[in-house]
């Protein structure tokens, strides 16, 4: 029997999105979700602080079983990119600490395993996340399905895996084929 | 009577080099220093579990009161600058875990208290850090020194600066004024 909690992270440096959900056998479950908005705080450390705090108590209270966590490749200039790092630094140093295993993957990698198309808009991700976890899809904001589509994008690979590519990947399709009720 | 234990991190992807000072009166004293070197780990989140877990037993082990860090605000490339803030988030939450004050410093601002020049050489810095630690100058190698530099350059602030910024410095005029033999 499957049975694995996972906390997916869309870390930034102001608003860092999590999504915890459980996959039991085939079934996917909304655990919980939100964002730290550290936006306020004007010392990086405190910044940092809120992130590494928020991640480590999500875990405590939650009992996850594995991590997983956006990670672009690029950004717009190596200031912003210096920020993101130190943001995905203490939210996967949190997870560590914890000892939980952590998996990485590229927003294209989450866009394909959650819609079947790596080049998919944010509203479609969301929508399908939204439909595969069925809540209100006026219930959470874009970084709190960011961060639900990487987790739900996780809970479609099989464990083992320790880094996440851009290879192609057939998750989504099994996936539907159990579940066709779940198709668009 | 002024009584600090410093720990000085310079992080890198690859080699995070690390120094412990203490601050007793006006005596600077080398504690222990060396690196992290992570580059033969193949996985990202193994190089990033690695600085963690060294940090924290850095802390485990001499028990700190404060932690400094280098932060370089440019670098080659995004990619680089992604990398380098992950290990500085790694490096800074091995801190905020164990609740130790973090304050960062600029490159230049390092130069500049240590040499009292922020355009001194690495050169310079490490023959500075050598004569103010009082070691065998052959003992460490780059990565080293510039960690114990950060630490002598943090203990030459007053306590509860959060933030290094380039701002002008007199630590290292004043330092030198009490302590005349130490003067190059």
């Amino acid at each position: 029997m499957t049975d694995r909690i996972i906390l997916g992270i869309d870390p930034g440096s102001n608003i860092t999105g999590y999504g915890i959900i459980h996959l039991r056998n085939k079934s996917l479950q909304l655990v919980t979700a939100g964002v730290f908005d550290v936006s306020n705080e004007e010392d990086h450390f405190s910044k940092l602080q809120l992130i590494f705090r928020g991640v480590v108590k999500l875990i405590e209270d939650f009992h996850p079983d594995e991590f997983a966590v956006e990670e672009p490749f690029y950004g717009k200039n190596v200031q912003s990119m210096l920020k993101l790092g130190r943001a995905q630094g203490v939210a996967i140093a949190a997870a560590l600490h914890r000892n939980l295993p952590v998996t990485g993957y590229s927003p294209r990698k989450v866009k394909q395993s959650v819609t079947g198309k790596g080049s998919a808009s944010k509203e479609q991700v969301a929508e399908m996340v939204q439909r595969l976890l069925d809540f209100d899809k006026n219930l959470y904001f874009e970084d709190t399905t960011d961060a639900l589509a990487v987790a739900v994008c996780h809970s479609f690979q099989g464990k083992g895996l320790s880094s996440g590519g851009s290879e192609n990947y057939s998750g989504w399709k099994s996936f539907i084929q159990q579940n066709p009720e779940r198709a668009l």
